[in-house]
């Protein structure tokens, strides 16, 4: 098969990990017999720098016209503390999501087991967890009407939703949770808030359509409890993009493995992967980033994007071979011997 | 000295740990020669059961005219899963803060040197832990306008926040700061969220009324994360209504000890106090409840409210010394003798 690829490195250490996954990648088409158009395009505080906008035009147009999107970071120091400042980084990553409708950010949390040690949390609370958060990502309170009122001494912010939107997220939901343990869990504030009631009838009714299914309904509140307490009681969990927003980036830390966490956003017309990490401007150009993350969201593209689940199993392998056998960079050497970030890529790349 | 303070025990276990905290506050008054004068009044499922309402006039008519409320938990399973219910306990809750001024809900999560095992966390992560977040509880989106258009397929939920709302709770961060260890951290959302521009600016406006006080501001998510990872690397966080409904819960478990931590809510004319566990309906009735949330809560209620340090310590001292010497209820227990509630709130009572 063939397949055009938009690439946007990013800031950062965007470029670096990027560069692994494209070397990963290719190694698998070669493999597989396919053919990979590789399309770079400018994005983050790099385009801001280049032409003043972090999500240009001609960047929409090379992944609108893609197959998917390999995104590694974005983020600078320059653009910190400054949230008001009137162009930002981020604001190139809510546009992008918004102009693509990658409605449905999927956010997985494993385990690998030679890295449990490296887990905040007791190794009998994490063991065996397995989830996957999948967050909405382009309605509610980010992109509802927002702003000032009394000369800027009232702010406002308006969370949206409509009946089709949750829809459209849970049939995924409810899908992912079929081809996984089924189990699916709401997550949602419907005690108080509107939007969260709506959020809830709207998946009670679809409840009919997949009876093997087993959905609960949990308030936010308590789901950030219970991801600490008991992350691997969880399979599938949906919720809004508020609250997917900070129990995402809450699940990503209890694995102890974040540096290696993949995610994809996927729309109707296309999907997005990335790694989950940042852009770590202090590591950049040092050769020191840790690019597993990055070359595990280039599987999830195989997987989820061509449905190519062999090749994305390829690159898993390769990379659980590496963790076994050490080839990994300093944030996991633990006083073995640490590889570059080219080295671990090269070496990924020769072992698919 | 005289207090008066509303007493309302509310569902499920309230009232068996509500009466412990009146044993050993009444201790404590004898011993340091006050007198309370106790204000039973009905809330919750028990006063909707009686009188149709989970926070009748008469209770606040109680609470308003009280020097302190005292307050069990709320909360019966007959309500659950239906948010939808046209009445449930929560509302009684949320018109109650709306209507006593509740503003500042304190909620300090500590460690106990003998319950560090109970931690889901590695005991080098939450050692050292003693932080206390401040939330704002009578603005936000939970009293924002919410409801439906579109036939009832769009539901909205509107997030307000005014300046004069952000400094009073920001006030109240910048004082426990300057009693503490003078950090402060504003957890926000203004890369994305108006009302979370206005807390930020608001904040570092008043950062020069307090030059020894260490101010950070982080998103939300960042915090939800490090809260996980180092917990002890924080000292008074400061956030809206809805980010401090999560946070708050989420650093409730790191602990190990959630079933021992108290809360206050503070409003320009009366305070609240209150275990932050829930009615817990399975152990009603079973003399099985741990009192000493309850009780730490009564600590908190001499300390804030009636100013009397002295008093609050002597109650934590019995707590203390309590865990030290294993008169604990069967949570607590791990094998070794587990004593009722009511035998737990004799000792303490005696131990002031
Ligand atoms: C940078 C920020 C706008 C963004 C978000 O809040 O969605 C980030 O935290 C994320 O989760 O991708
Ligand atoms: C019961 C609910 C309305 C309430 C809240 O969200 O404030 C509770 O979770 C709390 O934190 O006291």
């Amino acid at each position: 098969m063939k397949f055009n690829i938009a690439l946007l490195a990013g800031d950062g250490i965007g470029p670096e990990v990027i560069e692994q996954a494209v070397k990963v990648s290719d190694a698998v088409a070669k493999k597989f017999g396919h053919e990979i158009t590789w399309r770079p395009a400018l994005t983050g505080a790099a385009a801001i720098d280049a032409v003043g906008e972090p999500y240009p035009d001609d960047t929409h147009e090379v992944c609108a016209t893609s197959d998917a999107v390999l995104f590694g970071a974005i983020g600078h120091p320059k653009f910190d503390n400054d949230p008001s400042a009137p162009v930002r980084p981020e604001q190139g990553l809510l546009k992008m999501r918004k102009k693509l409708g990658l409605f449905a950010n999927v956010r997985p949390t494993f385990t690998f087991p030679s890295l449990l040690d490296k887990s905040p949390l007791k190794q009998e609370r994490i063991e065996g967890t397995d989830l996957v958060f999948l967050r909405e990502l382009t309605g509610g309170i980010y992109f509802g009407e927002k702003g000032r009122r009394d000369n800027g001494e009232t702010a406002f912010d308006n969370c949206v939703y409509t009946r089709a939107e949750v829809q459209r997220l849970a049939k995924k939901g409810f899908e992912l949770a079929m081809a996984r343990n089924k189990k699916l869990c709401c997550v949602d504030k419907a005690n108080v808030l509107e939007t969260s009631r709506l959020w809830r009838e709207t998946v009670q009714a679809m409840e009919k359509d997949y009876p093997e299914v087993e959905v609960s309904y949990e308030f936010v509140d308590a789901v950030a409890m219970r991801l600490v307490q008991w992350p691997n009681s969880y399979d599938v969990l949906i919720t809004e993009n508020l609250f997917g927003d900070i129990l995402t980036d809450e699940a990503s830390v209890i694995s102890g493995s974040m540096g290696l966490m993949p995610s994809a956003s996927m729309g109707s017309d296309i999907a997005l992967f990335e790694p989950i990490h940042g852009s770590y401007p202090q590591a950049t150009g040092k050769n020191i980033a840790n690019p597993m993350a990055t070359v595990l969201s280039a599987a999830m593209m195989f997987e989820m994007a061509f449905n190519l689940p062999e090749e994305g199993q390829a690159i898993r392998d390769a990379v659980n071979k590496a963790l076994a056998e050490g080839i990994v960079t300093e944030d996991l050497a633990e006083g073995g011997k640490a590889y570059g970030t080219k080295e671990v890529g090269d070496w990924l790349a020769a072992n698919i």
